[in-house]
């Protein structure tokens, strides 16, 4: 939920309307329950409170989970988390700070709002994007982050550039535009990716755990088979159609690109290992195949729940006056794309699941 | 800016419009300045990093403003602190972490927007009341509310309670009660200022210091001869003339008593001295005059601040329908009270300085 700047940020509906984020994150929530197995086996595997740096053995566990928005998955998430510290140290007296992380432009009020009543640790908030630094040094024991890391900080500038081979002109997202425009979406993802574990590798204390959730491709097949891909296709698909109808223009559409990308696990492992192996080891990574039917849902949940992500990004450049048309255009869209048999050829994204330590 | 419970906080207004907190906090700000010569001074004798528990000589500096509500002021004083710090300790590599803690209802997205762009420290949001626990044991550094502390958590439950020999009928405050109503707001301030000083003294490391700055009544004269007193002592007698002329119901003046206290110093010492002396030790207490001249500010001034501070919870109480003719009337009032060569009779309420360090 995370680009560069304060001022358009791709922040997820807030509050508790229709198109909120708190009643359209199910597919997000599809995503914990995948890898919840996997966190909890990584911290009894992996975490060892006797190593982890300043203070050694700690009386306060302090756990980020990045990309929060406002609930209900990010409680759920560091509940999992805390469940799993405490079963590998149950004699430990420790007190939990929780520092729950998005955007400026994030509905911290609502998130606020939603916490748990019952909660067994101390609530903290922090606005800020994670591209940059968000903590002081070495002040965390755990960071988590789910399905957050596919947005951008920024699409692309090239991509707006009429003189640059990049120049995504009519398009606004990398689904079906040539290797140019691909590779400007990679390499802005590498420079993002790097950015984060830059980041994260000050923040996080020595012997430290990160968890990593991440929407990809899988290997081997070309991204515009994948489903993700295709679902974000379609609003690109919806926009055109718009602008070729006259309510958005030429100049709107041809500087607009969706702030996405879904990388595959051997580019993920390339980017960690060839900028972070002195800061970071790979005590796991798997791809999970993500099992949520997209053809047992409704165009309308589709709708509601892409709705709910993308309304910020989109009104913010296209103005507010086109998206209940837009989203009307999408749901009729999904159907005839995703409620046909043909829509099988479609090869599920996976959640790439990566653990890393921090070096001692 | 605190009470206990969840629902029925007093919050102030959020936002950036005409009655919003952070347009009308300059009587706040004014006893920012008043202090801040104090707090460098008790920092440059009292603090000292070698001494401070875990971690020793720390990296990492945590400061929490209680009470900050939306801005600009608890920028002002984080700033004032880091600056003394910083003065002190020029050649330390410290990072700052702060907590700008407030209710669960303060409007903390407008708090994030307000952050300076040039903050050189990791910002962070803390919602709950400071009557209860907030941080982890030991983890703050320095913990600074001023402006707050003559919140009560809630207005005493006998003043509502027909068969108590406090029931404050036909009256929301004790500026004219009896002695029995007065007693019962100092016996809440006692429990309430007790409770803020147990939690302050788990959180805070040892060798810590905590300023605390509480608007307090001189020492010697009847509370209602002060100022501060009399400006709520005029909201009670406009509740009171619109409950007369038909616009308020009986019980629902019966069943309401403005939730705040102001101490005098004596009063402060003998709580800081009798239940924590052996947490605390008192480094620093000083009562300074308020400066600010009420017969200069204008009476919508005075309206627009006392509105700023004061409608969210007069709306929860008696609806939102009294606001605008309650405040209409509290401007006339003004006028009459303190506009006129009389009104010099009250005497100027102080500012009560506290600083106490965490004993080792």
């Amino acid at each position: 939920m995370v680009r560069e700047t304060k001022t358009t940020p791709a922040t997820m509906n807030g509050g508790d309307g229709e198109y909120s984020y708190n009643r359209n994150s199910s597919t997000q929530r599809v995503a914990i329950d995948l890898v919840k197995e996997l966190i909890t086996e990584g911290i009894a595997t992996n975490l060892d409170l006797l190593q982890l740096g300043s203070p050694s053995s700690p009386e306060i566990f302090r756990i980020a989970d990045l990309g929060c928005s406002v609930g209900p998955n990010t409680f759920i998430s560091v509940q999992e988390i805390i469940d799993s510290v405490k079963l590998k140290y149950p004699q430990e007296d420790i007190e939990f700070q929780v520092f729950f992380s998005d955007q400026f432009s994030n509905d911290f009020n609502t998130l606020f709002k939603n916490l748990p009543s019952d909660k067994q640790y101390f609530a903290v908030g922090v606005p800020g994007s994670f591209y940059d630094r968000l903590f002081p040094k070495s002040s965390l024991h755990f960071i988590h982050c789910s399905y957050s890391l596919h947005w951008l900080s920024n699409a692309p500038k090239e991509l707006a550039n009429h003189e640059s081979p990049a120049y995504n002109r009519g398009r606004v997202y990398y689904a079906t535009a040539p290797t140019e425009v691909v590779q400007a979406y990679s390499t802005q993802y590498a420079k993002d990716f790097t950015s984060f574990l830059n980041a994260r590798a000050q923040e996080l204390v020595h012997g430290g755990l990160m968890a990593l959730v991440i929407p990809g491709v899988p290997d081997g097949i070309p991204h515009s088979q994948c489903n993700f891909v295709a679902l974000h296709a379609l609003l690109e698909a919806c926009l055109i159609d718009m602008h070729h109808q006259g309510s958005i223009s030429e100049a709107k559409i041809d500087s607009f690109n969706l702030p996405i990308h879904n990388p595959t696990e051997a580019e993920l492992k390339g980017l960690i290992e060839n900028n972070n192996n002195d800061c970071f080891s790979i005590e796991k990574m798997e791809s999970v195949i993500y099992n949520e039917e997209v053809l047992d849902v409704t165009e309308q949940m589709a709708t509601s729940h892409v709705r709910a992500v993308w309304e910020g990004v989109i009104s913010d450049h296209f103005g507010n006056d086109i998206v209940d048309e837009l989203f009307d255009r999408y749901a009729k869209k999904f159907t005839e794309a995703f409620l046909i048999p043909e829509s099988t050829s479609y090869k599920r994204m996976v959640l790439i699941f990566v653990l890393l330590k921090r070096n001692l």
